[in-house]
């Protein structure tokens, strides 16, 4: 028998939350940060060391897949997991958001989204329904429904529109999960309307009414600024049952974790730490490091003493050189000490808020962060 | 007291031989295939991959790190060996060949060779005395005298000058290495000659009048074809002293290399495996496959069942789909895979010499490669 989806709150201080999520791949400890694998690959990386780095799951791309190679193809390879050489869980998004920041010519109506790959120009419909299928035919543990993802800024009456389509969607999307799914595997609901509480309020009365095997928040870092998008997390997850996983789409840095931890968030994905790992940036516990800086030209210090990442230990210098040099292990050896990192930073919230200490943590990070960052990059 | 350099014979199979280089960093056991590391990293591996895979030594080159990040600079951070985190032995080029083939402005005189960088245009000397300097400060274990790759095709005037000149370069190489090198550092002369018998015996004894701890075969694999390549290869082995490794410079293909083995050879470098796998190709026990051919969209069967790279598990599918995609992780995994493919090829022909039965082997290779080949990259 399949084990069942769950989750087991552990641990609370203040609105932070440790808890686990448990599938029938393995064990989600919350809070987790999933690494972000796009087209069946998290990018620069062998699966075994996001593994290593204590990843207890990892987010893919329906959008990406369903172009290229194919859900189709994938099923016929043995999904997701096999294809990829990912053994734990893997959460796929509905590819709402691509749709909107990638596709071109799209034409949004009732029934869903047609839009033109990016790839190969060819035609392509999503509905709630086709997400939900697409999703199965990969074999993701966690799915979530298909939405509008709103555009900001809008004005109230268009993000309540907007969310209203996307609750619509929200209940076909169950409709065809209840039809589709394996059992095991479970369906999150997205909050949608944009900055305003009233209609992220609605909307996750919408939700829970539906009702879903956890809720994420959607719809936040795209443009509204960190002061905004804290309060509509805070708004969210005031009306969210406890008993449910939380899920902030999309976010963010370490500090963006950690504030959204303290108002109650249980997962997160984000590009951030592979794709500046791409481009000379890296997160440490001395700050975020832009390698390409001269001033670490002859620095023999290791990346980070204090991770326990294989790829913090080669020194500064040595990182410098590969990335001047346009070597592709530059970008293999930082994006693997960034994802570690972005480990490093959940396992210590965890245990922080297990010692009721979490507040003093975000503080410290935050103070990490704000005394040594060599700014973006060039 | 450190180990000093020595080789030993262990075993013979007509012109054919396995043997042992002892090193103060390591046996190298032969014949043996270096994978390069031009820049202080085999391309798109992790060094702990790369001795994982039975390199027993690695080749750096000498140009490209004078330039880029200086052999001062490496030397300040702890020697090539603790820069690029590779503890067997290394063996450095002498950068005449880059020279000629990457740089500009090149004037060559008695002295040396002046050129501009291709990376900045600054001006740069290279003289036999600098080339061993560089290679001190970079801390190689195995050193090659400077020598001017005679540029092919050549008169037997121009190539009997051209080698003449790298002779008394390797005496002025030689001299400089007494003065500056390491216990246990070694040093290699390189046999040049162009595809002249006449001249590539002459240029073998006076090399070893000077005397090194291994020869080269240098000048080949410049367009003169496998035919020529392989008679100067028999020519030069059958004037080199039994008692020292052999080493055939830039060669090749898998065919090559067991052909050069049958002829003498001990060593080889090439770029071929990691060059190959950065542009789609794979050496394989079933022969050399393009990924990028449709034909394996949906090969649900792993890249190569008889290699015992972790690499050459993942499905032809899934990495026609990486390369199609552009991800780096095909790069990754394909030169990973291919760089075992070669050490394996070593493996079994060193087996294969033990039980005298290297003939048989080298023809089943060649069969291998001959009935299955997807052809150069598109």
């Amino acid at each position: 028998m399949t084990a069942p989806f769950s989750f087991t709150l552990k641990a609370r201080d203040g609105n932070a939350r440790a808890g686990a999520v448990a599938t029938p791949r393995g064990v989600i400890r919350t809070p987790a940060f999933m690494p972000v694998g796009t087209g069946a690959t998290v990018k620069a990386m062998f699966p075994e060391d996001v593994a290593a780095s204590g990843a207890d799951i990892i987010l893919a791309n329906t959008y990406h897949l369903m172009l290229r190679p194919g859900a189709e193809r994938i099923a016929k390879l043995g999904g997701l997991h096999q294809f990829m050489h990912w053994q734990k869980p893997i959460l796929t998004d509905s590819g709402g958001y691509q749709v909107m920041s990638l596709a071109k010519l799209r034409r949004i109506d009732e029934q869903g989204v047609t839009f033109q790959s990016h790839i190969d120009g060819a035609t392509v419909e999503l509905t709630p329904e086709r997400a939900i299928e697409v999703q199965c035919l990969l074999g993701a543990d966690i799915q979530m429904v298909l939405d509008e993802c709103t555009p900001f800024p809008a004005t109230h009456a268009e993000a309540r529109s907007s969310m209203e389509l996307s609750m619509r969607w929200a209940e076909r999307s169950k409709q065809a999960f209840q039809r589709m799914a394996a059992p095991g595997q479970a369906l999150f609901g997205i909050v949608q309307g944009s900055v305003y509480p009233d209609l992220r309020e609605q909307s996750a009365g919408v939700l829970q009414d539906i009702g879903f095997d956890g809720y994420a928040v959607g719809g936040l870092a795209v443009g509204e600024g960190q002061a905004a998008m804290l309060d509509t997390v805070a708004v969210a997850t005031s009306v969210l049952p406890e008993d449910r996983p939380r899920y902030l789409m999309g976010v963010g840095t370490p500090e963006d974790l950690l504030e959204a931890i303290a108002r109650g968030i249980d997962m997160f994905d984000c590009v951030m730490p592979t794709r500046s790992g791409r481009h000379n940036q890296a997160f440490t516990w001395g700050g975020r490091l832009n390698l390409r800086n001269a001033k670490y030209a002859e620095d023999p210090n290791p990346l980070d003493a204090e991770s326990s990442c294989p790829a913090a230990r080669y020194s500064r210098a040595y990182l410098h050189h590969l990335v001047k040099s346009g070597e592709v292990l530059g970008a293999m050896l930082l994006s693997w000490a960034n994802v570690q990192f972005y480990q490093e930073l959940m396992a210590r919230a965890r245990e922080a808020i297990d010692r009721r200490a979490f507040a003093a943590y975000a503080e410290d990070v935050a103070r990490r962060y704000s005394a040594s960052n060599d700014g973006e990059e060039e």
